[in-house]
């Protein structure tokens, strides 16, 4: 399983307070955990509230870059802001993220392939998010197709069938995961299909449980990565138990200290 | 999904102690609380250490339903313990279990039907339990057909493609969830698939959190039922949980306490 670091991003408040201030300490301690705790790589998205988007990613890139090696995930709507934030990276970036809208892939691709990065597709086009598997596999594969027109390799492209809050939509949550089943078929080798976890709990109590539920119940069906927060042990216990009964990892009997 | 006690069986010491002691108050004290835990059926199991497990299954048959009217499974290798149990059954009763192997199928099923007693078919016959996901729907195939021709709807029929313990034989835990998903789609409408959760985690150590995340991948593969321990809240939350995100039960921030 991939696990991308959710936390740093302008929506969580230290890391907007820390952006506004420049401060590096917070970002880069956050880094460090994350990393620590079993991120592969991290997500980095300045939040809405700034300015100067475009610069403020960079300083982002750099403060991270300052401590650790581990490859970022430019996250941002804006094509600008991707760019100055893959240009910043010294490693291979992901993109996040590219719709199944015409004018998304035509802006999105094309960067994707300049840079070689990878690039997160949503299921969501300019009619919104649909709430069942089959609508959700069919714009997958949209955006399967415009990658490939654009000569973007399959181990680049990682498919989001977009999960929303169980508290607001409960159906869609079972069709997300019918979803993953679908779309890791639409292809041999199979596409990789990622989640954006925290989503499923966002207003719910119980938040650690119905993450980490939701994000086994997701690997049973092909998940190959989440956008999460790793510093969650919950989660990540969960996680790596899945792991060893998919038989990804060797199972010993102190694998949850390793 | 069906919760199926699993703590009325010999094996376990404080049962084959109640069984030779004729202690009710053990045994009904294990029913109470586990219907109380969430359980609709018990399993009911003499172990095999005692000498006469005629007498001692209706022995237990009857001190369960002093206190419970749930229907309960009689649990036993042999058709003599299975049909005396059975009879002093007041509810439909379910047998565990037959095997695909053509002479349990032909004395196991023609009971089923005389009593109309659901009936759980191990994916396993004379050449022991098969590791890969093809070899155990293709014995799950066979059981259904015996059913047809016994007349046995499908209703009463529930295969359990035998999970082994995850230290013993890594490989098979995911061809188990593989057989799953494949059993699922034998017919229309879908087999029902029961588990036998705690062997999954025999001998390791974290029993409860493996028991667990097994249960709710087994649920996102769809699984229907299981026998299992109901007193084991972590394994009962998470159960829970699952059945919220497959959308079988209406979310309520209060969910784990209703």
């Amino acid at each position: 399983m991939l696990v991308i670091g959710e936390r740093i991003n302008g929506l969580f408040k230290d890391v907007a307070s820390a952006i506004q201030k420049k401060d590096k300490k917070i970002i880069q301690d956050l880094a460090k955990l994350q990393v620590k705790s079993g991120a592969h790589m991290l997500d980095v998205n300045t939040g809405p509230s700034t300015m100067k988007p475009e610069q403020d990613i960079v300083w982002l890139v750099n403060v991270i870059q300052e401590i650790t090696d581990v490859p970022l995930v430019i996250d941002s709507p804006k094509v600008a802001v991707l760019e100055a934030g893959i240009s910043a990276a010294k490693n291979k970036t992901m993109i996040n993220s590219t719709t199944a809208q015409k004018e998304k892939l035509d802006s999105i691709l094309p960067l994707a392939a300049k840079y070689n990065c990878s690039v997160i597709g949503l299921t969501m086009n300019e009619k919104g998010i649909p709430s069942d598997a089959q609508a959700k596999s069919e714009l997958a594969l949209q955006i399967i197709a415009a990658c490939m027109e654009q000569g973007i390799p399959q181990e680049n492209l990682f498919l989001d069938p977009l999960i929303l809050p169980v508290n607001v939509t409960q159906a869609q949550v079972k069709e997300t995961l019918e979803a993953i089943k679908t779309i890791k078929t639409l292809s041999s080798p199979a596409p990789q299909v990622i989640l954006g976890l925290s989503n499923v709990s966002q207003g719910t109590k119980n938040r650690n449980l119905i993450n980490a539920i939701y994000l086994v119940m997701s690997m049973a069906c092909g998940l190959d990565g989440a956008i999460m927060d790793p510093m969650d042990k919950e989660v990540m216990n969960a996680m790596f138990t899945a792991e060893i009964l998919l038989n990804k990892t060797i199972y010993c009997d102190s694998y949850l200290k390793a």
